[in-house]
């Protein structure tokens, strides 16, 4: 599928809905717990999507506009969400995400970006040259695979409760 | 994490939610889109999800609680769904499913079962004897493995898209 700025837009726009959603009314316990040592509960996970949201996807792509590949991307800190998010609950997390994004898209929209500047380019600290569309497209593949990874570590909370259906349940297992 | 009736209950009324907000603003070509031969697009799996609601949980939480091991489940039918959504709209598809989701749970809520129902057994025509509390727990897990499936489906449509960060996007690449 090719990538399309409207499609894209729409499924970032429903990213916060998702998760409130599907987090808001759960216990704690479920929504807190992750995968072992250094895996990310469901909370996490929010935290991490709001630093992206402040910090990764539009700042970079005004770089890209603005500066073009004259400037190097900042690497994007995938640990500052577990200080971030000290001390606040899941639901002032999932509105503080809520509104970034919704500033975010307005801006994004604000811009009027056509075809052609989705083949303006940046660069990337580890990979180099990198096209605006493939940025945009990352930011809404992100979400959906965070949205998975959600999805896999609470139903590993469940592993030892599904008895021997634990066989027929693909991401328990991963 | 122990099973919990409610916390299970909580979880299984959002999914309807869930996929409505996920899906029902995207373009037909990402909702039906699969991952290749014989693999499903999210609109199957919303035909798979509304099947098991129909034949699987319910049914099977009947026989449990009247004839205990004497009646061994009916296989599930996880090819029903291509036969069934055909000719419908996801949009069909979902309001289907939050429809059937609801009777359900209104049903198992009226059921008023006890900690001590959920050590119940029944007989799967796979496994032999299971409980009860094991059957209800793979119901809540079986939504979170189909909302993981669906989010990497949906994110592997864009993988040519995503350019060098398909390497950050393990979803992509499973």
């Amino acid at each position: 599928m090719k990538f399309n700025l409207d499609d894209a837009i729409q499924l970032l726009r429903s990213t916060p809905d998702t998760l409130w959603v599907m987090l808001a009314s759960l216990p704690e316990e479920w929504t807190s717990s992750n995968e072992g040592p250094e895996t990310w509960s469901p909370f996490d996970v929010v935290g991490h999507l709001i630093h992206g949201d402040k910090t990764d996807w539009m700042p970079r792509t005004r770089i890209i506009l603005e500066l073009g590949e004259d400037k190097v991307f900042e690497p994007f800190d995938r640990f500052a969400q577990l200080e971030d998010s000290k001390g606040k609950s899941l639901t002032e997390l999932l509105d503080e995400f809520a509104d970034l994004r919704a500033e975010n898209l307005e801006a994004l929209e604000d811009m009027q970006l056509t075809a052609q500047d989705m083949e303006r380019t940046g660069q990337h600290p580890e990979f180099g040259k990198v096209t605006l569309g493939q940025m945009l497209a990352t930011w809404a593949t992100h979400d959906l695979s965070h949205i998975a990874q959600i999805s896999r570590v609470m139903s590993k909370q469940y592993k030892d409760e599904v008895g021997p259906w634990s066989a027929y349940i693909r991401v328990i297992k991963e």
